[in-house]
């Protein structure tokens, strides 16, 4: 049988799982290769670390030079994180000829225009199934399964550390900060999550979807966001009650004037398939104009899950299917203008939930209906509760104030927050309004 | 641009589908073909026939020879159903040295082996994406993306028209017979609709994707089958009452002792993802043992969606991904003997609902129990209610008895099967007895 030789850069969590899958499972890589793939080399910066997976003498080595400099290496895992050195190592494996397959987002949402351009003029490939929505496959079938659809929208719960963090404030009821603690203990988040949390990784992921599904070529840092940082546990049981869910969700609509982009809290109304996504799972639904919906729902981060997608790629690679589509689509080509332009953040129209906290006494509904009413944003529903007596509980609104929720019916982006300013700015209401999207 | 020339052979609900999106997209099949698609050739058997498409001058045909002998067409959509003509014009398309495109599940189900035998002998591919779940992709995807996993097991609804009956029985409480009808007005059921509801067609789909997740090669006539063309609405209200759904499942469990392999209406708890697909939707839950479950739901029916998965396939088989994929899996190989095979029906295990009319009497609760205990069924729910007086309905039971549900734990499907049998010849048990699986 052919062989295949792969090494491995990064030996960490997904390092590990594809060192696994290459090791345990030859047959099954094989049988889908059609030839064996061999690891030949692993790349670690600290030798001496326990690896919790069985690897044969002479593999492991610190050195990328190992790799770089054996011409019979021709595919490479990249599974080191970050930006630097990543960057550097996946320059200089690809001008030594090999191919590469990466899960690192950030890099590529980073660099993607760079490292994809190189790869071509290198006649080289990169694939980054893994770099999305781990185990669910979505980078494969928005490229080649549903390639046929105009891709009208694309819906995504894409970042599992928030999706976990919301579900347990929303199920046990418990502050962001514990269940922060409790993700990290079960290693489902970082030391330092922020980028998990305040929706910095799921508008890499969104930036690059956008990319293959729309042709959009859309920095993420443009993309407006809003993390789960600051999701208060009142507005989980608020939406509970209104019949909705939060999720921090990643979106991509297709309108007449541009490509509507955003990450941020929503309420996504219970019963509906992403409202159930619970915990560390990722889900991505794709409207295309043939296909009509399609669901996709499955482990979006985890080692096994990840290392799924990445030995998929391996496979691909091997086998000889990246190159075909990777020389036909171009990822990221700057010879080619982008097929659609980012749409104006302030003509976005979607319904809102807000909540405040409003003196308790006569004609502060009024005053707010009133804001609402000048800016044409029509009203779904209220909640007004009588005030709770003896509330000793602090997570409470101030003492003489009551929380109040208001649905409204769809509105521009510029109209709802020139409106939530000027309730903010009304006598009658106490700390911050709280303002979150509602899907339709 | 390059350009491949396509034809398509039968230009009826998928074939119309495909020649629109051909011809009024080429800019989308060009772009992730990275060649111009040209349908070059339609056949037909009724030239006067009208086609909702428009099609350019001299590309319709009655003759299957204007493809076969003209060498400069490439790739084939071969979109007519049943066995023949069709097998003997996919055949004679190969040898004339065209790439197939098909959607016809019977056809690769009952012929699979002698088609992709002679495809590989000649050099050729077969694409069938759409043979399977219309819009969902999955067979790229247990092909491709999935293929570092061992699958564990797979359970599915594949077919869209059973699906959409059964939801409509369900939710508006209407005779089999009155949903089928409406079925058939709509275009969702043909008018000989008995291969969609008898199972036929889930086993011919379970068939295909078992040799795809588990390299079983199993005739589809050898799975155990049952349609919903027997389904009772009291078996549908009954199951709502215990918190479930009844669905046509198609199930393939991979057991120590081999592959467990099924079609049946079964029930379903209420607020899982497979429980909550409605209509003509299909669905899919795969479970890999490195990426863990994965759910795919979209249409698995219809012009648009299934035109979506033919021309996702004319893609990649211009751009030559499929032939790559063809050469690397081979398909239905007889060469290679199966990986696993079929499980013996008698020794599985699962759950079981019974359903059935009873005499109103003391003792009969016992004799029933005492036969369940007798081949070791324990009981985990039951639901017997006062009998209705007065009950002018026709569909309830006899007068003088009352319907009994049982619920057991996991039994073996030979247990059941003579526990059934003895259940319906004691005296105090009325009319058939219904037994259903029940999906843990
Ligand atoms: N974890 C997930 O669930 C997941 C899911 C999807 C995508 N990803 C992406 O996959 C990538 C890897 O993630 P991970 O969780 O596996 O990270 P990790 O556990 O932190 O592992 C990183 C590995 O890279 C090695 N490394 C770092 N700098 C190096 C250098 N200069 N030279 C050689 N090796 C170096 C480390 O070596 P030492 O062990 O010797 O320190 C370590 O083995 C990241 O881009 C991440 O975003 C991860
Ligand atoms: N419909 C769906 O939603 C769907 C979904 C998945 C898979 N499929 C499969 O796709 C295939 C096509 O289904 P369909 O619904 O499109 O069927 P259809 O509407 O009945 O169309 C069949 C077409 O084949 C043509 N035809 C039949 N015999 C022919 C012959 N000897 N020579 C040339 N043309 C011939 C017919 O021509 P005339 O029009 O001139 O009679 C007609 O255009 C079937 O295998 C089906 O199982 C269908």
């Amino acid at each position: 049988m052919e062989k295949t030789n792969v090494a491995i850069v990064g030996l960490g969590t997904v390092g590990t799982g594809v060192a696994r899958l290459l090791l345990d499972h030859g047959d099954r890589t094989a049988r889908h290769a059609g030839r064996t793939l061999w690891l030949k080399k692993a790349v670690v910066r600290d030798l001496s670390k326990p690896r919790d997976v069985d690897l044969p003498s002479g593999i492991v080595t610190d050195s990328i030079d190992d790799v770089i400099n054996d011409p019979d290496i021709q595919v490479v895992a990249q599974l080191i994180g970050g930006l630097e050195p990543a960057r550097t190592i996946m320059l200089r494996l690809l001008e030594s000829g090999k191919d590469i397959v990466t899960a690192n987002k950030a890099l590529l949402a980073e660099h993607g225009p760079e490292l994809f351009t190189r790869a071509r003029e290198l006649g080289r490939s990169i694939a980054f199934e893994a770099a999305v929505a781990g185990g669910i496959p979505i980078i494969a079938n928005l490229s080649q399964c549903l390639s046929a659809n105009q891709i009208c929208k694309l819906e995504g719960i894409l970042n599992g550390t928030s999706n976990f963090i919301v579900t347990q404030m929303d199920e046990k009821g418990a502050s962001y900060e514990d269940v922060v603690r409790r993700a990290q203990q079960l290693g489902y988040a970082e030391a330092d999550p922020t980028m998990d949390v305040d929706g910095t990784d799921a508008a890499q992921k969104l930036s690059i979807l956008a990319h293959l599904a729309f042709g959009a070529t859309v920095n993420w840092a443009d993309i407006p966001r809003v993390g789960i940082d600051g999701l208060d546990p009142d507005d989980l049981r608020f939406s509970r009650q209104l019949g909705y869910r939060i999720k921090l969700l990643a979106l991509a609509n297709l309108a007449d004037d541009g490509l509507e982009l955003s990450v941020g809290p929503t309420l996504v109304r219970i019963g509906t398939p992403l409202a159930e996504v619970r915990d560390a799972y990722n889900a991505i639904r794709v409207i295309g104009d043939a296909v009509g919906p399609v669901f996709y729902h499955g482990l979006g981060a985890g080692q096994m899950p990840t290392a799924s997608a990445v030995a998929a790629d391996l496979i691909d690679t091997a086998v000889g299917r990246t190159k075909l589509t990777f020389q036909t689509l171009e990822y990221f080509s700057t010879d080619q203008p982008p097929r659609v332009k980012q749409r104006e953040a302030d003509t976005l129209v979607g319904r809102c939930y807000f909540r405040l906290n409003v003196a308790n006494h006569p004609g502060t509904l009024a005053a707010i209906t009133a804001v609402l009413a000048k800016h044409k944003i029509s009203i779904a529903s209220v909640i007004q509760h009588e005030p709770e007596n003896g509330n000793a509980d602090d997570s409470g609104p101030p003492s003489g104030t009551v929380p109040l929720v208001i649905m409204t019916h769809a509105a521009a982006e510029g109209a709802a927050r020139t409106a939530t300013e000027e309730i903010q700015s009304l006598s009658a209401v106490t700390g911050p309004v709280v303002r979150l999207r509602v899907k339709d």
